[in-house]
C-alpha cells in the first residue's frame, strides 16, 4: 500500500495530519463522545434486526437500491428540452462518491428514445473508402483482441444554461450530464484496420440504429487513436439507454460522439456536416459566428458535497468537501479549491493520481466555522490548462453559447448550511 | 494515452499484432466478409427501431439490465448450505468483463439473513482498550477525512469443492464467491486513533448489527494499515445485502472478516476465538489439525470464458480466452494460459497493470484448431508466489479443507466447444 497522492503526502503522512483533523472534529462537535456518555437505545438495547432473519439470498438474484436510497436517481427537468423522448436524465453526482457512476443511475441522452436491440439483430457495417467493406455481428466483435478501460462521457451541454447565469439549483442538474465506466471492447482501430482503409480516408462518419440515428464525423486520427467500440461498462452489458447491445467510445470528446445501438461507420474523404456538428453542437460567439467541431472537453470540475441538494446539516466544526474533476486532454494533476469566491486556493486531496480522460475525486478536509462560503473548485490538467473563471471564458465566448461551458462553479454556502447557485465577479 | 502492458508492448504494437490476428480471423471464419456480400434483411432494410420512438428518459430513473440480459444474475446452489437465508449467492463471472462488478450481481452471502438498517438507526461502538469508547453515527462517519480504493473480496470457501474433486461445473460456481468494488469510506485508522488505543491493545474483534453477528479477530497491525470502513461501493451507497450503511473492508483477506452492517470494534489484547475463526474458517489439515488464522487470499486465477456456462459457439479460428487474476498479497505481476493442461504456458496480456488487491481482467488472443484443449490459467504475484497446481496444494493441505483453494482450475474444452470442470494429474 504505496500509493502517494499528488502532493507527496503517503498515506501514513496523510493519516497522520488526520489525526489531528480528528482533534479538530472531537472539539468542533464532540458528537462522538457526547453519545458515548448518554444512554442511547441504540446501543443499549437488542435492536429487533439483531433478532431474527433477514432476506435470503433468493430475495436478489439481481439487486437494487435499499428503499431508503430512492432519491438517488436520474432526474429529467421538464422545461429542458420538448419532451421526454429527445431529453436528458441526469446523474445524481451529490449522491455519489468515488469515481465509478453505477449503470443504474448514469446520465442518458437520446435523440429520439432508447431502443431495444437484441444481440441477434445486431449487426455494424463499415463502409465507404475502404479496401473491403464488412458486416460483423455481435458474436463477431466478441472475437477480436479485446480491452478494458476506464473514461468519463460529458455531455457538450453539460452546464450550459450556466452561460446565461446561474440557473439550476444542484449539482445534479448544473453538472450531472456526465457518467465515468470501466468500458470493454474493441479498438476501433482494430475494426478498421481490418477493412483497410484506402489513402484517401480521412474522416470516418459513424451512425446508430436508432430513428435519430445522430451521425457525427470523427478525423481518422482519433479514430485510430483511443476510440473503442464498447459492449461492456463496468463490467456487464450496457445497459438499453447506454446504447445496448454496443456503443462507441470517444474518450475526452462530447457525448454526443459516443454514438448508442452503433449501425455503420464509413470511411470518407471529408466530414459530413451532419445536422448533429451544424444545426447543433456548435458554439455561437459573441459577433455571431459559431465555432464547430469543438470536440474535446476541456479540464473542468466541480464540487458536489456541500452543494444546494447537499446542504451541510452538521453544524460547524470539520467538513468534508469534495467533488469531480476530469479533462478531456489528459490527466487531472490538481485540484484547488477555494472557499471565498476564488480570492484564496488550497490544493485539494486526489483519491488517486489522475488518468486519461478519466474522472477524478478530489477532497479537501475543512474545518467550518459556520460563516458564509463561496466554494468553488478548479482544475488543472496534465497539459498544464487550468479550468477558467465564468468572466474569463465569457470575455473569450460571449453567452450566445450552450456547449463546452467549463468554467469554475460556485456554490453560496449560507451560515445555515444551505447552498445556493451563484455568480461572484 | 501510452499505457504499457507488462510485457513492454505498447498500445500501437499492439495493434499492429491484431491485425495479423485479423487476417487470421477472416481465414479462419471469413464470417464478417460473407455477410457483407449476402443479402441480410438486417442491413438492407429499414428496421422496427429505426422507424419509430423508444422510451422517454421518464422510463429509467434507476435503471435496470435490459429483458435480454436476464440470465446475467446470482445465482445460489440449494443443496450447498441449509437454507438460502445463511447461505451465498454467485457473482456470474462467466458473463461478465472488466474488472468492476456490478452491485447488483455481486457476491453475497450472509449467516443471518440481510438485515434492513437505516442511516438514523445505524450507531458504530469502539470500545475496549481505548482512551475513549466512542458512539458514532452515520453522520459522525461523513465529517472524517474520506478515501476511495478498489479492492477484491473473495470468500474463504471460493473454490472450496474442487479439494474432494472437480465438482461444479461453471465458473460462477466454482470461482464465483468474489466481487471487485471501488469503496469509498474512511480509514479504520482513523476512527481507532480518535478512541486512541492503550499500549496493552494488540487486536480488534470486529461484529455485525445482524442476528448472527459474525463476530472475527484481527490484529492490530491490518487494522491499522489498510482496513477500511466503507459507506459507498462503486459510487453509491451499499446495498442492503453488501451491508448497507457501512462495512468493513479488510483488503486482501478472507470476505467473513469484512463485516457488514459494522456495529462494533472492540479492541482487545488477544483475539476473541470467536465460532468463525475456530469451528469455521479454519482449515483441517491430512493429519486432523487444523490451521487458524489463515486469513490472506492467495494469489489466484481463473479463466472465465470460455468455461462450461460460456461455451464456444463460433466454430474454429480466434478465440478471446480471457478471466480474472487476483492476490491478497499485493498486484498481480503475470498471468499464463495454458491450452495443454500445464505442459505448455504463454503469458496472457493484463487489461491493466496489476494493482494490490485488487482484481486484474487478462485475455489471450488464440487461434482455436478445434481441437480438445485442457485450459488453465495461473497467476503470479507482485512477491513471487506462483498459483499451484491442485496436486501441489493437496500435497500440503490434503483435502479435508473447505477454504483457501486458490490451485489451478482446468476445463476441458471439447472439439464441439463445450467445456467441462475437470482435473488433470
Amino acid at each position: 500500500m504505496d500509493e502517494k497522492g499528488r502532493n507527496g503526502i503517503g498515506r501514513r503522512g496523510f493519516l497522520r495530519a488526520s489525526v489531528a483533523a480528528g482533534g479538530a472534529f472531537v472539539a468542533g462537535t464532540s458528537a462522538a463522545r457526547a453519545q458515548a456518555q448518554a444512554p442511547d437505545p441504540l446501543i443499549t438495547e437488542v435492536q429487533p434486526w439483531a433478532q431474527g432473519w433477514g432476506d435470503g439470498v433468493d430475495a436478489s438474484p439481481y439487486g437494487m437500491p435499499i428503499r431508503f436510497e430512492a432519491d438517488v436517481v436520474r432526474r429529467n427537468v421538464g422545461w429542458l428540452t420538448a419532451d421526454v423522448i429527445s431529453s436528458i436524465n441526469f446523474t445524481p453526482i451529490h449522491a455519489l462518491d468515488g469515481t465509478i457512476t453505477p449503470q443504474g443511475c448514469a446520465f442518458e441522452r437520446h435523440h429520439s428514445g432508447a431502443i431495444e436491440l437484441s444481440k441477434p439483430d445486431y449487426r455494424l457495417m463499415i463502409n465507404g473508402m475502404v479496401d473491403t467493406p464488412l458486416v460483423f455481428t455481435y458474436e463477431d466483435l466478441e472475437r477480436f483482441p479485446r480491452v478494458t478501460r476506464t473514461y468519463f462521457l460529458e455531455c457538450a451541454a453539460n452546464t450550459g444554461m450556466e452561460w446565461a447565469g446561474s440557473q439550476l439549483n444542484g449539482s445534479q442538474f448544473t453538472h450531472g450530464m456526465i457518467h465515468n465506466m470501466e468500458y470493454t471492447g474493441v479498438t476501433l482501430r482494430t475494426l478498421l484496420e481490418e477493412a483497410g482503409i484506402k489513402p484517401e480516408g480521412k474522416w470516418i462518419y459513424v451512425e446508430g440504429a436508432d430513428a435519430s440515428s445522430n451521425g457525427r464525423s470523427i478525423p481518422l486520427e482519433k479514430a485510430l487513436d483511443d476510440c473503442l467500440v464498447a459492449f461492456k461498462a463496468n463490467g456487464e452489458a450496457l445497459r438499453k439507454e447506454h446504447g445496448y447491445p454496443v456503443r462507441l467510445c470517444v474518450p475526452g470528446w462530447e457525448g454526443n460522439m459516443w454514438v448508442k445501438w452503433l449501425r455503420r461507420i464509413e470511411v470518407t474523404d471529408a466530414p459530413v456536416e451532419s445536422r448533429e456538428e451544424t444545426s447543433k453542437y456548435t458554439d455561437t460567439l459573441e459577433n455571431g459566428i459559431s465555432r464547430k467541431f469543438t470536440w474535446v472537453m476541456d479540464a473542468k470540475s466541480v464540487v458536489t458535497n456541500p452543494s444546494p441538494q447537499a446542504p451541510i446539516t452538521h453544524g460547524t466544526g470539520p467538513l468534508v468537501i469534495t467533488g469531480l474533476a476530469w479533462s478531456g486532454r489528459g490527466a487531472i494533476a490538481r485540484v484547488d479549491v477555494s472557499v471565498d469566491g476564488g480570492k484564496t486556493w488550497k490544493e485539494a486531496r486526489l483519491a488517486a493520481p489522475g488518468q486519461d480522460m478519466a474522472i477524478t475525486r478530489f477532497y479537501f478536509d475543512h474545518v467550518w466555522d459556520g460563516s458564509e462560503m463561496l466554494l468553488q473548485s478548479r482544475a488543472t490538467d496534465s497539459t498544464g490548462y487550468v479550468q477558467p473563471t465564468k468572466t474569463q471564458l465569457r470575455a473569450v465566448r460571449g453567452v450566445n453559447s450552450v456547449y463546452h461551458n467549463n468554467c469554475i462553479q460556485t456554490w453560496w454556502v449560507k451560515p445555515n448550511g444551505e447552498a445556493e447557485n451563484v455568480e461572484v465577479s
